[in-house]
């Protein structure tokens, strides 16, 4: 917690509040997305059989909704994730990475909106494309954030081996492309743009287990041992 | 806060984010169930004593809004609790772990929309039904978890007798399963089943000093001098 | 962060996700009292000078919102640093103190509510009387986490002076007995009970000085020193 | 997290939870700036070519809302970060400081309403006045928490020179100041003070480099081996 525990070395900020925003930004944007999905409200004195049938059409109705809230959750997960791991490197803040962070937190704090407006919009290019565009920004000020921290080991406290910064370079980098290829693909359908929105967490999801190989192999060279419990 | 505090050995990320977001979340959702309990509004210019008896009425009215705040703030604190305990044991998180965790809270943040559900049509099966199946996928995610976290000893510190993991699964099962039943109930009557959502957290807050017991017995064989305080 | 760090003497949980949860829930609660002032919407149309001048009207008429805000604001304060305080001296956790504290976060979330309430219905006695309610149960569930924490040196640490918990016992019970006696008030005045409301908390921000003074004799007898600057 | 951990010395709160409070107010007031920002809905049946057009009128029509939420997002980001900062100097709590710094987050949360009312009446002075007073009293308040945690160094662990105290209370005070003048300038165009209350952020962000460096010259000597990665 104290910002002196890096040991008075260089920037003197520690990252803890940094940290504790951010997961309190996501943990409320999450949250947020749920009030997208409402209860209904019927006439009063309808017969329950009626009411069963109505709440059932309702529900069927909030589909698009549903879908948006599942989609905008794991795409948040994706940047949360994205943003924890780079500060498995980042030790210490100084005021611009505080202010790139708020700008990242600017863009995620959007999130509900253009989730929004995509769930009540999911066939117009506008709505499509401003999500898109929402998630693009999102993905560049973090790959910034990586950028800036690592420069010149300012911020680190590790020596990062070029082929891991390569490999987080590209992860993080690449679901702005991917975005920035459904934003083309609107042109054609947005149908299309949201199946790319859809596939691309999807994929983020899968490949874990190959992601966390290489981060062991390349930092830690005595990590098979730890598979065993340390304290036995 | 360091994610290296986990001293290089293993999935080397700390589980102390993790923990934030998720506080995160479930302060939030706890927070937003209110939201289903409303001021009401009542014409200009009545008496007083009109007033007065409108708001009794009107609070009376809202007795199921009341009911269903109080239901969820508890059932949302089994999870809690649940949550909490995991994190005694498993002291690192890799990937996966994280994306289980995103999981868990996906559904979390679920509960404010099927408890406003099952507060505004109580009588009607589908909320009814809704509502025990939000609660059972949280608690089976919430399971899977654990059975990911603590699975060959990867992300525990401390040697698990297997009569405590037989006991930790059972206690964190056993919601689910008494969930699923009530659902089955709610073919009978959706009353029937709402019984069952009381009496489950009701019988979890119980039983906390018995459980508290096998915790010190099976992990801390000299627990008993304890009770006096170390620093003295 | 870690609940093994408290030695693995007794009760083993560690208090810092209780302080996170409950930081959040109040941080939440706080943030939620400004939705009880509206933005006024005017028709369209009208020249500058008169929505300047219905503006105006309209900030005056919201003016007990304005004072509800204030007001549950600051007892939300009392409640804030009555809870942190006391985790000045407990320092493990059961599941039995886990759940006292849901319990009391239950009551505080349902503020927003009752103050809401409070400022709509400024004169009708069951909106003060709730209001009342709510802050006394949440008064006396506070004190039973105090109570349950310090029995018998379960969950502290250190050794508490008897003066020094009859003074914290006196300083956690005055403000329930106080809104019982607001609660009495109502039936001669509903304003009789808010002007109690405003005045508690105001004399609980006075007094610091003094109770900060018999924190630090009683416990650090050698506190006299610290004024200086210990790294000079 | 323990209060314990400033090592028994003077005031013995520790400063966690004020961050952490004070982190999740501005997570929540960050987040919920975005619900002035309305997702629009259209009559049903309209073409699809005509909801194109209709939204992207809407999204116009917000614009003034659009620069609202990323004004106040920067405010707020001002805010956090001097607010941060102050804990690089100031170690420890006592019932004073948690005081002034819930008088702080009543300020911080009220940002939402003037934020709001500054979106809806950005040419009314009324909103334009409230919205700088909410600023300055904000600013007022965090001075004052500045002034009352380095006084006599009670709260403080190290020497601060008096250089750096007359920077940091300059770079606290110069925003209330321009603020003071944006409500001067309100009285010839609320647009001048609009404009004043755009200048003020840009202005902080940018010369965070400079500030950095005498943060660095004046406190850590040795400051200018540590752009070296340490553990190198």
């Amino acid at each position: 917690m104290s910002s002196l525990q890096s040991g008075h070395t260089g920037p003197v900020l520690s990252t803890a509040r940094i940290e504790t925003l951010t997961d309190g930004v996501f943990a409320i944007v999450m949250t947020l997305l749920i009030l997208d999905i409402k209860v209904p409200h019927f006439a009063e004195g309808l017969p329950k059989g009626a009411v069963e049938q109505n709440l059932l059409a309702n529900l069927y109705a909030q589909r698009f909704n549903l879908l948006a809230y599942a989609l905008s959750f794991v795409i948040l997960g994706v940047l949360w994730v994205g943003h924890h791991n780079q500060f498995y490197f980042i030790k210490r803040a100084d005021r611009t990475l505080l202010w790139i962070n708020i700008l990242f937190l600017m863009c995620v704090a959007f999130i509900p909106f253009s989730a929004g407006l995509l769930a009540a919009y999911n066939d117009i290019q506008t709505a499509v494309v401003l999500y898109g565009a929402n998630l693009i920004v999102a993905g560049v000020v973090l790959y910034f954030h990586w950028w800036y921290g690592t420069r010149d080991h300012r911020l680190v406290e590790v020596e990062i081996e070029p082929q891991v910064m390569r490999n987080v370079t590209r992860r993080i980098l690449t679901p702005p492309v991917a975005y920035l290829l459904a934003i083309a693909f609107s042109f054609i359908s947005p149908l299309l743009s949201i199946a790319l929105y859809v596939l691309v967490p999807v994929a983020y999801i899968l490949p874990a287990r190959i992601d966390r190989v290489w981060i062991r192999r390349h930092i830690h060279p005595h990590g098979e041992a730890e598979v065993e419990a340390p304290r036995r």
